[in-house]
């Protein structure tokens, strides 16, 4: 994949909470810093003492946003965190989260990772009740559905407004006195929660418990409600039951490969797929090279199924991320070549086959295909460990639009040719499936196929 | 004055607004620095192309807000902006303005000058009707009005909710199309109309229309609402009307010499509260020194009307406004001297009359007494060309309680004695009311008498 | 004078040292702060723990070079420091100070404020010999001096390159052991001794010593070197005696009025000034205003003998010093705006006399000019409280070459047809070496005159 | 290896030159980013425009320290340019390279990767002739010496000035109109030549040619000085020949795998010394796993040969490099897992092969182990692919003291102990060499042997 040489797919988020820490943001923060994969523009704190709330939000990483000053100003044993990778409105508004507010019954934080697919009619009706909204995220929505419940709980204004919203969340939330985790009916993004010496803890990844030496308890149940106090767990399911239908693109390519999602290693996952890929894509090569890191376990995979020698064919700089000055004398595949290089000696004169993840818009894909090329392979031959993604995602992914999605516009043969390898293969949805442990754990697959499994009331217009 | 080293009295803000020219947002950035007086915490603009609004924020003084990147955040011809002393709120909750949100009509950025005296009643009941809100400053409550008026223009929901505030507001306000700038019916706080060929402007001061170039036309009036459009510009005044009761305190301290509010000359107005205080309050002495600036024009009165000569026995550091690392082993007010330095050769040996504008906690004063005295002076007279400071302000001046204001709990030689000079002298109210144009064009000084003369629903529990 | 909006004049630099003091780098930081009219684009401090020397510098004010984490780099109980206008020389080399070096006899920090007039052939024969330069201040040459010089102890290798350069110097210096101070024969510049609770500290003024709470105890004398060391402060006066030629315009406008140089009060100096010109340049009109601040304390003594009323005019920004936007439609006189504001009010319609220290280019006296007649000032007089400017300084101040000084190459009725004002007067050699306290105290004044009293041997190339 | 969690080896730096190119100094910020793994903390640029250079230098990485602005202060069509690891001098002195002077002759910049072996020495001849120095860099000490010869061109004094160094060192230099290359007679320290359009460029390694498109030429030759003019390049062999010493350690680990150096291809010789590894020490384990990303390449070796299967145990996080706030609350190993994470289901009851590819002080390699037990591992077994650490280099690596060298002190055996492993196995001298070439090509191995080629007359005192 890798559709710009900086960063290829952007998830919305990453959020966290933890209650009854001592040094509750510090844990948030590090938690924070363990999932920063899934979000590297804003990143926030919301914490509570017990009687107010606090907050701090900023644009970066982090390790950017927060210092010991900052973290000063988020004290209190319970705190949640976000963090985002874009801000998706236009007008400059502010999208950054936790989304922290005074309502009629008090003060709530709330971050969420998913993407709701009739926030437009929402924000309509509540735009038409007198609602006012300062940015555009979709949380902002939860919040006011929140504040103008008439229940007179905290959870049964939730319940309120979860019941309105549709589309993929997993969200924490924080008031003053209970942290409170949750997940869409189908479970289309991830949550965990964690144990540390007591304090419990919420994730979206394991890896982000792993971090702070937090032990594993299970996931959050698709549809599950947990709500954390003094008096301890307490979990609700106050939604019909439906069929879980987990993103299978957390296991291709956002999750990192040391979670643990959907009951399943991510890392066993990947690595499956590529030895799938191998059984049907098969190809004659004397090398497998991952476009690292995201194809690295799956070209491990594609080897051990091949019997091809598994080689390091391209080296990812550790020190990009930062702006670059082009010069005005260009410099072939400048982009992709400051992320990634090419290592000549494994290359030249081989027959390559080269493992990514996944295959957006097929632009860097080409110039990584060029950079092998002119690195003196022999053939190149390109393996995806998913299969070709003909649809946008609704639920919290930010891919293009169609006419964008190379896979969307063109014959396997035909994008073969557009990115100048020798062969082009996709992993079937059957073997991607299977790889993520069976279709009968209920995956969302729609990128691949178009099944939607939840109703889009507002499609985005673009 | 001076109650500390670095600022000493804190305006809630100023505004502005430009309808109509090329480069909008750049306008309003030298619009507001030449407000930065007003308030250096945070600084904001909103504009509009027409279509849509733009808004970038920020914390710490206009310049260090935007640069060409951020102004061109803000495109279009028409844009607000504010600048802001503090953020009032505490749980770091944002307050910056202008306050840009999306309603059932489209966009509204709102900026706004002065405190509202139903601000908590208000937030209560929309509170309870399902609004949230994200930061404790009035203008969002003015929004959240205006957001759930059931009326159907701009000008009808504005309404709805000015009617429904009390204090005191001097606000800008845009939408997609239409610049709006309006004063409560008391006029408390200065607005006022210029004329940048052909562009409206609407200033806080006139301070601000001169950098830019622009024309005086006129003060908003008390009460009155001015709607540009493309059309021109509009005036409204759907308020019954009441005496005005403009901020005497603007004359004493806030606006800058070079402006000109309420009808009459900052300068002018200060020159002659000082010429009033010698009749009032003479003293044998051979000097008269000001408390740079504040005391500046107000020390030159003095020294026209008893004939003692004028000098310069303080100077005032260029430098300060940074943070600064003070040494364990503390020097003698160190905070003051690094604003205020004596100039020993003026002051040896001499009967010094020091002029300042007001007197809030005393303690800085009671410094300031003191380095004149470290620097040889033989006497030294207080002068204080305004009032005892006997009642806080609730209508946008910052002012701490009555039991920090030291004129409400001692009398004048009690306040001599704790600052430690040879006599004090205040200008009575009779003499600063003449000083500001006389008592019959209407001025609240509700600081100095205790005579609120808008009713406060909800006093600051402080 | 105000040849740009945002400095006029740039001094070389200010210095300090104390001796035995436990905060040695805060005080030398704090002692900077005060100095830092004489040099805002870098700071530097070096200190000695009895052992080796550190140091610490960078561009900026002090205030931004330095904050806790930087003054804990600069340890032990001696230290001194400097602040520099500019980085005189090009190539993009270093010219900070202070410049601190391994030698054969240990280390040597060394800061110096003024310029040398043999410093190109000291520099070329140094080259000659093998030295190589970093930077172009003349600072290093006395360091490489310093260190080829084959005397066995610091004094007697500071005398050797002392006695070797010509011109303006006022330096402190420090080795692991020993603070210096040290004066050129003819006194250019000012340099005083102070006493901080026993601590010995040298400053380039006495406005420094104020901040710390240090005793002004004397000034270095011209010619003389002091050594400060554990057993106490040791003077020597190396040189043949000259008569003392201290800069007056240092007295004129670099000083700060609160100092006390040359055993003169600046601020009386100026007034002096200022009355000595209203005897020898009167004029008819109704207000005399100063150019905030430079000429604040001449406009005053203008006042005190013409008898017309010294009145508030034009209003000095506190923020200006950072970069602005300028719009691409053009302000006229922008710059200037920016930094001065005409109070409108107080020059409406009247006679003004407008009083500032200096003219060098004239350009910035045209803006303010124009300023006051736009603010609709019926006539404008320009009083300069110093001669015309003639000739450059080759001593330590940065004036332009004599084409671009006014005064070189047009009459004073040229001048004043070209600043548009109608009556231009300036002071007299005479009236300003009177009211410095008298020409039998020795001042250079090449910059009136031409009259250099220290040979120049490399004059500048401009 | 690893010895601290965010980078354990610190090369002295990293070099670049480029002639004739009109973007020089964008070429020089480009190739100095690709060689960003020899140095971070800090970098500079020094150009020339034929007649007189400039130079820019920052601490920080490449893209910190150069902005467009800072860019632009290089400008001409030559440059050179450095990254360095760290201010060995204490004392807060400037060791920032290219270190650029003006000397008798006109003006030279010096930028050198290495270690002078009589750095001391000669520092202390050149002091006592008067020499001073700013900082502690070995290029200062070549500077002098070649600004203190006495021949008649550049070429001249540089043979002066080299003929008088010991130790190891490759250099690239610019004058006003020529740029050179030159590496020690035993070749100790990587240079090689490229092309880039025509324009000759000099690089620590050939991952920078390929960044900007540059062809690689050849390595500049042991005790080769290559002269570049408008009139080509001229090499010069003034040196007596002795045996080529290249350091193996560049092959162990420094060097980018991308890079061919010394004749080879560091990735292939790493997976040559994984093979070797897995040879002379077999384990019998269930799954190899590299510490990335410094093992990776042997790991895959030691997977070939042993016939165990490689896989990922060990994530490397991409965000780390920054400041991180420690929880009070200590986390167990929190350094290393900032940096690496283990995928507990690979590791999860498997015998593990962990392989790195040095092993300096051990603190790191001892959390690894703790890491991979904790994820579960039922063996670990440890293989470093190159042979126990004994001796400091003295030829420009930053090891330690021999008393913190593990392996200096400590028996396999002992080691293992001390570290938690099942089992420890070094490759051989022998087995290294092989690997690299064969001991014929000539490599310094002293840290391995304490066989040092060239004489330490100047050992640090450490």
């Amino acid at each position: 994949m890798k559709e710009d040489w900086d960063d290829h797919f952007r998830d919305e988020c990453g959020v966290f909470g933890v209650f009854g820490h001592r040094e509750a943001a510090n844990i948030a923060y590090l938690g924070l810093h363990a999932l920063q994969h899934r979000g590297q523009e804003s990143a926030g704190i919301a914490s509570s003492d017990g009687h107010t709330l606090h907050a701090h939000l900023g644009e970066g990483l982090v390790a950017d946003v927060f210092g010991a000053a900052q973290l000063a100003r988020v004290p209190g044993d319970r705190a949640i965190g976000h963090v985002r990778y874009s801000t998706a409105g236009g007008a400059g508004l502010c999208n950054a989260q936790p989304i922290t507010v005074r309502y009629g019954g008090g003060m709530i934080a709330v971050a969420h990772n998913g993407n709701l697919t009739n926030a437009g009619t929402l924000r309509r009706r509540l735009e038409a009740e007198g609602s006012i909204f300062s940015g555009t995220a979709d949380t902002e929505v939860i919040v006011h559905l929140f504040a103008r419940s008439r229940a007179d709980s905290v959870e049964g204004r939730l319940l309120d407004a979860l019941r309105a919203v549709e589309g993929a969340w997993s969200l924490v939330a924080l008031t003053e006195d209970t942290l409170i985790g949750g997940r869409d009916p189908y479970g289309v993004r991830p949550l965990v929660i964690g144990d540390l010496d007591g304090a419990p803890v919420l994730a979206s990844e394991t890896c982000s418990l792993h971090l702070i030496d937090a032990k594993f308890v299970r996931e959050v149940e698709p549809g599950e409600l947990v709500f954390v106090t003094r008096d301890g767990v307490r979990s609700l399911k106050p939604f019909a039951p439906v069929r879980r239908r987990a993103c299978v693109f957390e296991q291709v390519y956002f999750a990192r490969p040391d979670s643990r999602i959907f009951d399943a290693s991510v890392y066993k996952v990947r690595r499956e797929m590529g030895r799938q890929l191998a059984r049907e894509a098969p190809a004659e090569a004397d090398i497998v090279v991952p476009v690292p890191d995201s194809g690295t376990a799956a070209a491990m995979g594609f080897a051990d199924v091949s019997g091809i020698p598994y080689g390091m064919g391209l080296v990812r700089s550790h020190y990009v991320g930062r702006t670059f000055i082009e010069p005005a004398q260009s410099i072939r595949h400048f982009g992709v070549k400051l992320k990634l290089s090419p290592v000549e000696e494994a290359i030249r004169g081989q027959r390559v086959v080269v493992v990514d993840d996944s295959l957006v818009r097929g632009t860097t894909s080409a110039k990584i295909i060029a950079l092998l090329r002119g690195a003196g392979a022999r053939e190149v031959h390109l393996r995806i460990s998913s299969p070709p993604i003909t649809h946008p995602c609704f639920y919290g992914i930010d891919t293009p639009d169609r006419r964008d999605l190379v896979a969307a516009n063109l014959s396997v043969e035909a994008i073969r040719e557009r990115l100048g390898c020798d062969s082009l293969g996709y992993l079937s949805r059957e073997g991607l499936l299977t790889a993520a442990g069976g279709e009968g754990l209920g995956f969302c697959d729609a990128c691949f196929t178009g099944d939607y499994p939840i109703v889009v009331t507002d499609p985005p217009d673009r």
